[in-house]
């Protein structure tokens, strides 16, 4: 910092892809500070040390931060602004390394470090990358493969020209495309440089006739790659980007402020291009599955039906002998999906919440945490895969041993939000804010809610959190429409006892005509295949329409499910889907 | 235009006050093509000239508006700025007054002028009104009075210190208020300068000390007036105002841009006054009644409940003898409101649809358009009024003879999302936009919905439309808070058949405490006291819940209203709220 004649920097936790998973190499919060959680920041001043965290993680940065050199403050309340209000000093200047920060983001800093007198400015090394020197972990460097039409469902050319189309409508002349989804889903490709999900880390540019110049490491590139592409896509070396930046002079190039950083539109300036403001031309076509990735979508999920309803037949009789302890329960289920013989990697972390443990929304579990189920507890268990047709990620909760009929009526009020969402109909237009509601009602009614979103999109054989749609509180202005897979996850937590949350997947789809009817509605199929605890269910708290929902339901899983499944799963199976 | 050196003017239907109803003297779209709808706008360029309204009135406009002059289009899809850019030739100079644009709307127009090559340009005078001349009506000129304590509940002083917090939190050393109802609030007056509210036209400067400019015209100026307003409100004349503003240099001065028109920003800035944009700061206080204007529209809406009872009772007895038509429909239903001896004036002019006019949105009935209403049809009456104690807006459908199977189907849906929409309890900082879909939810299931929101604000003898507040599709920002006035109006119209809505008010208030809640809820207090047609409740389609929500309704307003009922009249409502 003294050598680049600074007074601070800032570490975001976002790396150069702004992307949900880290490679080591990338996270330099944890390097710089030992905090490994998902989200933060960290801001070293020349007197000073803080570090911001959210809520999930103000127990675990304790543990791995040294309150001695770093404050611990809230990464929502205040955030770095307020801190840069507080605490820099008039006439400072606070490095940044803008290939880290969205231009939104940027603005916020700016302006809060502005009001302390001092100014930020972008940095042409980041100290900490020098600093870290020969221990930083290697770039990841995984192979990229194709991704079969057969399961991809269009080829990239026709998908490039209705992006280049998009990029046109924009007023742009070409878009640089930098999250890692939308490059494997344009170009059907898979990687694996990231933990949790087959993205390969690389850049794009895109023109708005649908020709592309790709920046992929050569050491990524398989035999079977380039012929892949195709002749309208140049592959070029990361190391080419800048170069082909600056030969953008003149032109007009969209770029996403929310998903590229500061750094792309500082390119762009220095080159003399105009950039456009506007949101990624990849993410909504990404967001609405064809045909063919739908139909993935529905083998993958009877895929991981199956390997879901093993394991609840393993807890079920399991917990009759003897309690498994959440360590366990993680291997136990994963050692189910990998006996599909399709599993690629997990889609996310195992969090196998027991009693208290639920409760804690973001919880996963390890040696140390390990918790114990105990009888008359609940089991909470959310999981998902990745397989090559598709992406699961499923919650169900659990009786361990009798539950008590405070549990049974926290769980059946939960079920009715989810029926309720899952059942809706509703016109073009609406949007997962207008549905989120739904979901809440019967706990609003009993003075209950829960503190998180009630679905997020999902990807076709890709990221298990991606958007634009969602349905939650917060206004989100992207219509749902055909296609589109979504997440239906609400939930109760009560503080030290236990969780509860029932999440299926569910795409949506035009709903049938109905006799009457005026306008044409849409509605959702429901994905995820493995049954609901019926011994959760209180029965009375049900409404006729919402017995027959979840019977037919149930009904569903066990014609899907049963013949695909082990004889005394099977068997299981039945008096698990049986009628309530 | 030619002696002002203009290619074109603009005439949007907006005045100076930005307000939902204009005084004759300011309605100059009406004036300059003989189109008096509510909405719409003009543009008269040299050589052509458009006329824009929106889906309501495409057949009033074309009776109204000489289609040799004025091409008629839509004021909605693309409107004015459309046309701007097709139809403005590059050079040319379009004149606009200042005084009748927000900024907002400039904005879009001057961007489509641009993308013609033409420039907007801000007149001296407007030529419409020098045109005018002496035809032209008189300003209003009602008397302004106070509105006492005992309906207002918080003295304007106290109102004008959280008000003048509110500026200083703005970042401002003073606000300009220019919307007629604020004013009316703030300042706990009442005027009559346009129809259906009692609202003075005026302007104010306010301080954020709590001191404050009103300019008034003195001759609306009551006896009372100046010591109702106390020595902290300086009143004076309306032309004072600029000289006022230029008083301002060097201040910040916050603005509504969505409230106050492009002169005031302008008149800011040639004083050297620095203009902030905030939402007008009376908007929320304003919205959030106190316990004395609860309580006040409680006694109005059982006032009106009553008048709205003996006309229900009317039409029942009418209907088994002769049929009467909606213009004697509505005049029957203003006798009874007259008759409470306490109406002040209508809240907007009724609504009474008969069969295929119910389909009508915006419909009211004309000696020209008159429908006599016919055995085995529904009449659907919207209507409100202005008491001192509150503004009331009800809308009830009534089967005249024996309804369809089909009839009642569709009333019982519209019933069952009016109902969950009275019962729904939800946290603090729930918006409208996210209860909307409960009142959809039972037409979208039957393929059906409306194209109009589901409930905007009531003022508390005030405007019967007033935000910020608003339960819609469109994504709403301002949460539902307690003491916030509402609608509950879902609807149902089948083109050419008949229109259903059935709307009460309701007011937001905190949840009673619930076993085993958590989370303190906010709730509705329904205001609207009136029989919902029995005879249109198809028993079947309605859950064990709904029919003992219904119930409680009719038995509350059997229990209020009947007491103050005559007797004929107190007899037929025991039968209409009896039980389903």
């Amino acid at each position: 910092m003294a050598q680049q004649g600074l007074d601070g920097f800032l570490i975001p936790h976002e790396d150069e892809h702004q992307n949900e998973y880290l490679p080591a190499a990338n996270d330099r919060l944890a390097w710089a500070t030992g905090f490994t959680g998902s989200a933060g920041a960290a801001v070293i001043l020349k007197d000073s040390a803080a570090i911001f965290v959210d809520g999930r993680y103000t127990l675990q940065v304790r543990d791995q931060v040294d309150e001695g050199l770093f404050e611990i403050r809230d990464l929502v309340e205040g955030g770095v602004p307020a801190y840069l209000e507080e605490a820099a000093k008039p006439g400072w200047t606070i490095g940044y390394d803008a290939r880290l920060h969205s231009p939104d983001a940027l603005d916020r800093l700016g302006a809060a470090a502005e009001r302390a007198g001092a100014t930020l400015k972008a940095v042409a090394a980041n100290p900490l990358d020098e600093a870290w020197g020969a221990n930083r972990p290697d770039q990841p460097c995984a192979p990229v493969s194709p991704q079969l039409l057969q399961y991809a469902g269009e080829a990239s050319a026709a998908k490039r020209a209705r992006v280049g189309a998009e990029v046109a409508r924009q007023g742009a002349d070409a878009t640089v495309l930098t999250a890692p989804a939308s490059i494997a889903w344009l170009f059907n490709i898979r990687g694996g440089d990231v933990i949790r999900s087959p993205l390969p880390l690389a850049q794009a540019i895109v023109s708005a006739d649908g020709t592309a110049r790709l920046f992929l490491d050569p050491a990524k590139v398989t035999p079977d790659l380039p012929a892949w592409l195709g002749n309208q896509v140049r592959l070029e070396a990361p190391g080419d980007l800048a170069a082909a930046l600056a030969e953008l002079k003149c032109k007009r190039v969209s770029v996403d402020p929310g998903q590229s950083s500061a750094w792309y539109f500082e390119a762009l300036a220095t080159a003399g291009a105009e950039a456009v403001r506007a949101p990624d031309p990849c993410a909504l076509p990404r967001a609405c599955k064809n045909p063919v990735e739908i139909e993935g979508a529905r083998r993958a999920h009877a895929r991981d039906g199956v390997a879901l309803t093993r394991f609840l037949h393993w807890i079920a009789s399991e917990a009759e002998h003897s309690l498994p302890d959440e360590v366990a329960i993680v291997a136990k289920l994963e050692s189910f999906r990998e006996a599909t013989g399709a599993l690629r990697d997990l889609s996310f972390d195992t969090i196998a919440g027991a009693g208290a443990n639920g409760a804690i929304v973001h919880y996963h579990p390890t040696h140390r945490l390990n918790r114990r189920t105990q009888s008359g507890s609940l089991l909470l268990v959310d999981s998902g895969a990745q397989y090559l047709d598709g992406t699961t990620d499923v919650t169900r909760t659990l009786a361990i041993g009798a539950p008590t009929a405070e549990m049974a009526r926290h769980f059946t009020l939960v079920l009715k939000g989810h029926l309720a969402l899952a059942r809706v109909r509703f016109p073009a237009g609406t949007t997962g804010s207008a549905l989120d509601a739904l979901a809440r009602v019967p706990l609003w009614s009993a003075g209950l809610d829960y503190d998180h979103g009630t679905g997020h999109g999902v990807g076709a054989y890709l990221g298990v959190h991606e958007g634009p749609q969602r349905i939650a509180k917060q206004p989100n202005s992207v219509a749902l429409q055909a296609g589109m897979i979504v997440s239906n996850e609400p939930g109760y937590y009560r503080q030290g006892a236990y969780g509860i949350r029932i999440e299926n997947l569910q795409v949506v789809t035009p709903a049938a005509p109905i006799d009457g009817g005026e306008r044409p509605m849409l509605g959702f199929e429901t994905l995820t295949l493995a049954p609901i605890d019926r011994r959760l269910v209180a029965r009375e708290l049900l409404s006729r329409e919402e017995c027959a929902q979840l019977d037919a339901y149930h009904a569903r899983v066990l014609a899907k499910i049963g013949p695909d499944a082990p004889g005394d799963v099977a068997a299981w199976l039945e008096g698990a889907c049986a009628p309530v």
